[in-house]
């Protein structure tokens, strides 16, 4: 299952329109050409529809948002929607400002996204909960943890129906639902926080396996969360005795790179809820 | 020939300025640093004309382009012009919308370009052959080949003539021409192409070579590219089992940095058309 | 002293609000994770003060300065001051250009800053002494030298007090004052000015170190930049015969993960003047 999503990404190189921040782009970009999938970034509102239109995917992220931005989203947002092409909105630090609210408010309105990515304290700003906002990280009492799996299994079930959206909530543990099926997603390490803009990469990844698996796009969504978990976990294991978190941000993408569908298989680890 | 271009970069270390992209601008910035060139970015109309005047070359990249920048393209491309600084051209994705078409229409009508430099499906929509656009990568049934080589070298030629500049169509075969003479330039590794932004740098690259190299622009473009590839090759070799395009990016620019003379020559493969 | 001041960034993981280039914002983000900080990048006026209200402090970097990233600039440095945030300034190339300038001007008329970190080029053009702009280096002409460097103790000084801040010159040998202690810091290594970024890097590292030891700005300072020039050695120690100004950018930031109290203390090179 994980093995058909991947290769498929692979097969059909999608190009995947990004409107996303201008921390983490070339990340991103390098992420989406490990995968096998093919980026162009594009955030002028006069040509982001047209430049969506030849793209398979697009990909919305309020990283580094102004009103310029937020107008290509909308009009790029549109065009995915009327082609039917996938759109995936990571709704970085929604939380954190007033006008980062109003923008993804602004965004929920108008546009049907297939999938919802971020952390859990963002996803609970998104469902309009009260949420103490902190910068870009999910805080640590929102945190999912073994101990309050049940409830966390709940909430995004809720967030996916309330949503209209596949949600995935990443972090420690992934939990990625339709409103009905939920998956549980395990591994990774706990380091990739420390690398700016793993969350940024897996919506890009996100994306492209979504685009490439349209029949399928909650397990194409929980088969790219275990790409980079298990890309994690490799990435780690390579890291040298000298080596810190930029090393690891490369070491990351190039076992993205490397990967093959066996070594995905067995290493993943997720379960249905 | 190409050591002497790439010791004079060395030795006058070129002030370049950018008006580029935010998916690449920290790669360029360090190919600039590796060649030996210093780079600064400015992309504000109000003082683009000011940074340009200190600087030996000014790189215009139409990566991700926005009515801001465009503006400051033409106020420091006037002042370039007005100096005779070095002025390059790099108009990325210009058949992916309508907007970098007429962007670079507004440029090529009021500047005059030393280089212009894009894979071949750009500057094919440079010179107004109707092309289906896709993304910002060359289009399969438009890359230069062995077999369509005579072809290409006609094309390359003309373009040259029509856009009165010289013209660098850069891919798995490299053409430069000036309109008369032209070189093919082979080598490098395909999979350069999986890592963003190393056209980008190129054009990064290939402004430091001719702002050092005024009386032999031609042959300054010539070693930029070959240098480029040339350390493709080198940094590929270089590539550890379990790395992937993120540590390929970082081996192609150390590759410029650690770079000599001799090396560029023995491992160069061009000729002349 | 150095030790505690590290050991303080990673006790308590302050938020770090950057406005800053995009050139180098990916870079300045890891940095700041390296240390143990946690960054945020927001440059839209409209949330500006708001990001700002969660962070311990703010770093302002002039590096692509554009009217609205000032206009940001205002609004979140008026917040910081009134919160008692700590406020750092980079003046990136502020002798390059009439714009850069005025922008320095205003917010030095408006805000008070903490720290302001620069090379000795940029100091003395926001010192209002002649400068001849190039690009964003220092001028060779005004390098801190074991020549002169009872002069350039004495300018320094006399910097801070007139910008009533924290004066941090850093180059070839740092020199950090607040008008009446000056510390002189050597080592590090001449390379690391071949990766774009390293003083970027450094102004956000000094922001947290500063936030997280607000009785001893002073000293936070000093250790922040004995932590950039200890990593800088240790990163070059670290690199392999075919690595080069790539590679080091990431040994950089993977020391700065890395380093502990103890290597700090022992490698530090610093006197009191």
């Amino acid at each position: 299952m994980l093995r058909e999503c991947m290769e498929n990404v692979r097969k059909t190189t999608p190009l995947i329109h990004c409107i996303t921040n201008y921390v983490t782009a070339g990340d991103v970009a390098n992420m989406l050409l490990a995968c096998g999938a093919k980026p162009i970034m594009a955030d002028e509102p006069k040509e982001a529809a047209e430049i969506t239109s030849c793209a398979a995917g697009l990909n919305i992220n309020l990283g580094t948002p102004g009103e310029r931005t937020i107008a290509a989203m909308h009009a790029a947002g549109r065009r995915a929607n009327e082609r039917g092409h996938v759109l995936l909105f990571d709704p970085v630090g929604v939380g954190a400002s007033k006008f980062r609210r109003e923008a993804a408010d602004g965004l929920l309105a108008e546009l049907h996204f297939d999938v919802i990515r971020g952390n859990i304290s963002e996803i609970k700003a998104l469902c309009g909960l009260k949420q103490k906002a902190s910068g870009v990280d999910a805080l640590a009492a929102d945190a999912v943890t073994e101990e309050n799996l049940s409830e966390a299994l709940a909430f995004v079930r809720t967030a996916a129906e309330q949503l209209h959206s596949i949600v995935a909530v990443t972090g420690g543990i992934d939990l990625i639902s339709d409103g009905s099926r939920c998956y549980v997603i395990r591994g990774g390490r706990a380091e990739m926080s420390r690398v700016t803009g793993t969350g940024c990469q897996l919506s890009g990844l996100m994306t492209a396996f979504v685009a490439s698996n349209p029949q399928n796009a909650l397990t194409a969504a929980v088969a790219a969360a275990c790409v980079m978990k298990t890309a994690g976990e490799i990435a780690w294991a390579n890291l040298k005795e000298e080596e810190g978190n930029a090393a690891y941000r490369n070491r990351i993408i190039d076992a993205v790179y490397r990967m093959d569908g066996g070594t995905l298989e067995r290493m993943a680890k997720y379960e249905v809820r």
